[in-house]
């Protein structure tokens, strides 16, 4: 191991320097308070938990994204959190244990073992809401609401929206009568919209040939409105989809009528996510990214191992992504410095300064470089017995 | 493993609830705030990095408090942080790279193996403030200061000192010939202040008379300014033993002058931290609470291993500590209720209330519970075709 090595981080795994740093506090202070002034509960779930606890619900991509590590205290296996829903559904479902709808937001790293996400990242800042014991698309409405307000925001303009439904895929599962392991699979490579696959997939298991079909037609069902209507006609006779449909088309309506420039994508192979969504998934998007900005969608009764089955919506994003496609402008407020001396009345002047909101940088004997290389562009100097901010 | 695990955390690894993640977001603010008055620049170092970084300079204690994962893409060691200060140390010495003395502050989740600290704990949030580049100790006081400021500004009252100077140990060592083995094992057995290891240990070493005693009279060095003549007259005949004296005096000089009513106890035998310490050491007590409530001191030279050998001072405290601790107040305002319409009038009104700072939390239709149940104390109602807040 060279000494080089020392200094290097891992790959995907980022530092925040200063300038950034306090941009991307601004932006949590900004986003926590309008969560807040929604409804939202803030909460703090843990870095570290039992990885049956984090992996709950989930499939198996959540699983590979998960570092483990060993419980020394308890001989057990530990996950590092890779994604935060599952957390805040234990949360509403163990530890808050409320009838009433619960609504929370939280703020924190989140580790990936391998890179994804926005510039191959393996240690986003997820930033999210969820909307806890609610079964209503009203539900659904206010979380996509919050995530558009979130990337107003931010300053991402120019969003458009993906919208898909993951009960239009299960109630397809359900009719062709594919067990758990196939219906995984499936899921997996339409995710991956891996259409050779899904055709090879397909062709391997035991299905009707109108079956199948209805699997590969999935895949080309993307565009305007007018696919919800070839979809009823497509699945005409599979109540289950029929009835995701109905879902997806209200919300759909909904989110034309209240956001009319929003301009909309349907996508009812879309199956965003952790696999543990249930009902309507959504995605915002902007140009210059090659991926979506923030996602969401319905995961109900992923609260049910804690004990309690719940209705559930929510959206999260990566703060990082969204800061570095943000046009926010910094404010660039420079420093006051304030000499190496000990002096009372400078003492003074200097405390009252910071309380007013100033930067002040105290001198200190012998230091290297000058006031301006700390960033400071006014400086304290004694004026007739008057310490005054002057400009350097 | 029974059902009933699923939702148990690991021990002394904690989730912070609404009411409880909400103080801690204000204190957070508060702190930031503050430290960037001071000049301090807020930095978010990542949670994972490779282990030699984040144990570099650091002695065995922290690589005992540190757990360790693989890294499936470099096939290297990696650590989750037990401590942000070397993290900040190696952001100052490689990423920074300044001339000037460099301000630095932090606030995140740290891991440890064990528990230690308050309650238990083993996911401290540890929040702490560093300075770069100056050698002198003007930069020690201003990190005291900011330390007091902490406590003062977290509602911590009746506040006591520590003092203690690591250079009177490693000068003692020095004279005694001591090897770095030899060495650490000593300072690991003084940390705990377990005497009797203390004579063992110095009992099997090649030591005079008068070396062994030199040790075991350090562990009795405690008390009021008295102390500090006693160790001169000790040790007088050990130059940096002398000079570590003289530096420790000037400092607590200065702190008796600065915070008059702040009681100060020497302890020379104190040994704080995680072995990269190299100057004064302090911790900051108070009543209810068994251990230090925050801690610093001087550690110059980490960043060698990084390209450069920078003088560093700083402290640092565990934000969920000082929560528990604090006797400030939390604004309990309860929210807004709006009814489940859909009316542009109300949607309106409801923006209008949550730009002010009100919370509103937008009813769903069929939910379960009151308004009460959801922290609402009042509630939106249309008058005379006006939308009016009224109490419940």
């Amino acid at each position: 191991m060279s000494a080089i090595n020392h200094w290097l981080l891992p790959e995907g795994i980022e530092e925040v320097l200063p300038e950034q740093a306090w941009r991307i506090e601004q932006l949590r202070r900004c986003l926590l308070d309008t969560y807040r002034s929604w409804g939202y509960q803030l909460i703090i779930p843990p870095m570290i938990e039992f990885l049956e606890s984090l992996l709950t619900g989930a499939g198996n991509d959540l699983d590979l994204q998960t570092f483990k590590l060993i419980d020394q205290q308890s001989g057990r296996m530990l996950g590092l959190r890779a994604d935060m829903t599952p957390q805040a559904a234990r949360i509403d479902a163990h530890s808050l244990k409320r009838e009433a709808p619960t609504r929370l937001c939280y703020l924190g790293s989140v580790l990936h073992t391998r890179p994804d996400g926005f510039a191959g990242s393996r240690s986003p800042l997820q930033v999210g809401a969820e909307l806890f014991g609610h079964a209503g698309m009203e539900s659904d409405i206010e979380i996509i609401g919050l995530m558009l307000e979130t990337l107003r925001l931010t300053g991402i303009e120019e969003v458009h929206m993906d919208l898909g439904h993951v009960g239009i895929f299960r109630g397809l599962a359900r009719a062709a009568g594919l067990g758990p392991d196939a219906e995984a699979d499936l899921f997996d490579v339409l995710q991956r919209k891996a259409i050779p696959e899904i055709e090879g997939l397909l062709g391997g298991m035991d299905l009707s040939g109108s079956q199948g079909e209805a699997f590969a037609r999935l895949a080309e069902l993307h565009g305007g409105r007018e696919v919800l209507e070839r979809a009823r006609e497509l699945y005409r006779d599979i109540a289950q989809v029929q009835a995701a449909l109905d879902n997806l088309a209200a919300i759909g309506e909904t989110v034309h009528a209240r956001w009319p420039q929003l301009p909309v994508n349907y996508d009812l192979a879309e199956l965003r996510g952790y696999a543990y969504q249930t009902g309507v998934v959504f995605a915002a998007f902007t140009p210059g990214c090659g991926q979506e900005v923030a996602r969401g969608g319905r995961y109900d009764k992923i609260g049910e191992i804690f004990g309690r089955a719940r209705p559930a919506t929510g959206f999260s994003a990566d703060l990082k992504t969204l800061m570095a496609l943000s046009r926010l402008e910094s404010p660039a407020a420079g420093a006051i410095y304030a000499p190496a001396q000990d002096d009372a009345g400078l003492a003074a002047r200097v405390r009252e300064l910071r309380a007013q909101g100033e930067q002040v940088i105290q001198g200190l004997p012998g230091e290297a470089g000058d006031p301006q290389s700390l960033g400071c562009d006014r400086r304290l100097e004694l004026r007739d017995s008057v310490w005054e901010v002057r400009e350097l």
